[in-house]
């Protein structure tokens, strides 16, 4: 790392309704976790959270990713756009003030395809040094707003964002699957059952339907509803992640709830599912980013 | 009609928001719609409200469809399974008190197919019964939960549900899209290359998110959004609905707001779409039933 970065710095993920942030050595090594929710929809004084944050560090730099980059963060940031390397990544970190670093996320536009990505730019980047992904492969990021990523000699070079939770979560906060969706709903056959439909067919909105109706008729049971509809949902998402693509092994990276629901889909979409915890990817990611600074 | 439908009866669509009522006179022509705000969510005394509804009927029997039959109803009417004629509705009409009966909604089950629909049996015998449908051929009624309903021999013999309105209104309320759904949604070519990029893919969810990232890039217009949208998820409605039948002309059946946006999408879909008035087709199942009762 740089020379300001010999006493290490802090790591903060600052997303919508969280704030996340770590104490990173000059080795590169994490301290726990202190995480808030003063995520950038809650948070109207900007300068006030960075005080605090300020106090936590001790006069070491602060690397942040994430929303707090976009137009409703603490300073909008402009996306690099795809493909984009670790170091086209570290050379656009805008500093807001001295020692407070923002990462700017990546876009991605081919024809009619646009997308953007603010925050997992960081663990795809932190997966690659961890050689958790290879240089060249598909990569799955699943969350409110799943990503889908090529990765070509390191780079992030084009990528997809399925929002899967975001619409599950629409769905169940007021819909007429509301009272399904507020059941559990576990990997289980009901899941893989709406796995399988939605990686054979395309009709996601008829067969949302489909689940309420064959509970109403007896044919289901309530309890098993919220399973297959996440099933349904994660299914199609997957089977638009890998699109055309031939890819045998796709690392999974992210929160290990959400990455065990999404490697039972690639299983059996006849992928091979590979599991990495998205908070090393992070930290890795941002040590990268410092090094690179 | 039979004897104690000399002076007439009262037509009661009573849906989970709000209650039309049409007072519809021996020769089956009716009059001026009331409609109010006690729709059966809203509606927690309905001896209370049915009582108000005697008082405008001066005598004469009341026919009520809808979610007035289902299990938050007043009663809970046991679908007829489809195929379902005029005169399998006609009989099954639950009389909850002299005078007041409910016509049963239909159910359609084949193999992991489950479909029910409430009200909607109504438009659809009456659509008939005016010759604005085949007896024979595909129907759509569009909808917070569109259906498709395939006609033979005039009965409801096939239909499947997709649950366009009620997926729009719930990222509408609370979804990463939410303030570009604010936006009015015209029928414009915004509309229409939603529709068509429905009709052309299997990537919803993923579209879905694209309509936001392109104008977070400044490759569309935060006004045009809306519209984008509404195309694609009535595209893939459409798309969903049309499945592998070979019909060029296509009965549309609903208010005219909805039945304009799907014609279009109907006519993007190179069919034929024939528009009919929804309230003129439930006058009209409504005087069929009881005519057959």
């Amino acid at each position: 790392m740089a020379e300001r970065f010999a006493d290490g710095f802090v790591a903060v993920d600052w997303g919508t309704t969280n704030r996340r942030t770590w104490l990173v050595d000059a080795a590169g090594v994490a301290g726990a976790e202190a995480s808030d929710d003063r995520g950038i929809l809650a948070c109207a004084d900007f300068p006030a959270a960075v005080a605090q944050l300020r106090d936590r560090a001790g006069g070491r730099p602060v690397l942040m990713a994430g929303m707090i980059g976009s137009n409703r963060g603490w300073r909008e940031v402009p996306y690099v756009a795809a493909p984009a390397t670790l170091a086209m990544i570290a050379a656009a970190v805008t500093w807001v003030e001295p020692g407070f670093g923002i990462v700017p996320g990546v876009s991605f536009v081919d024809g009619t395809l646009a997308d953007v990505m603010r925050g997992e730019e960081v663990q795809l980047l932190g997966a690659a040094a961890l050689a958790a992904a290879d240089a060249d492969g598909l990569v799955c990021h699943p969350g409110t707003h799943t990503k889908w990523v090529e990765m070509e000699g390191g780079a992030i070079a084009r990528f997809r964002t399925v929002m899967t939770g975001d619409v599950f979560a629409a769905l169940a906060h007021k819909s007429i699957l509301s009272d399904l969706l507020a059941h559990d709903a576990p990997v289980d056959d009901s899941f893989l059952a709406g796995v399988d439909h939605a990686l054979a067919n395309n009709d996601l909105t008829a067969e949302l339907f489909a689940a309420r109706a064959r509970v109403v008729l007896g044919r289901a049971e309530a309890v098993h509803a919220a399973s297959y509809v996440s099933g349904l949902l994660i299914g199609s998402d997957v089977r638009t992640g890998l699109g055309r693509l031939r890819a045998d092994v796709v690392p999974v990276l992210g929160t290990p709830v959400l990455t065990a629901r999404f490697a039972a889909a690639l299983t059996r979409a006849g992928r091979t599912a590979v599991e990495h915890d998205g908070d090393a990817a992070f930290i890795a990611g941002m040590v990268a980013i410092a090094g690179a600074l």
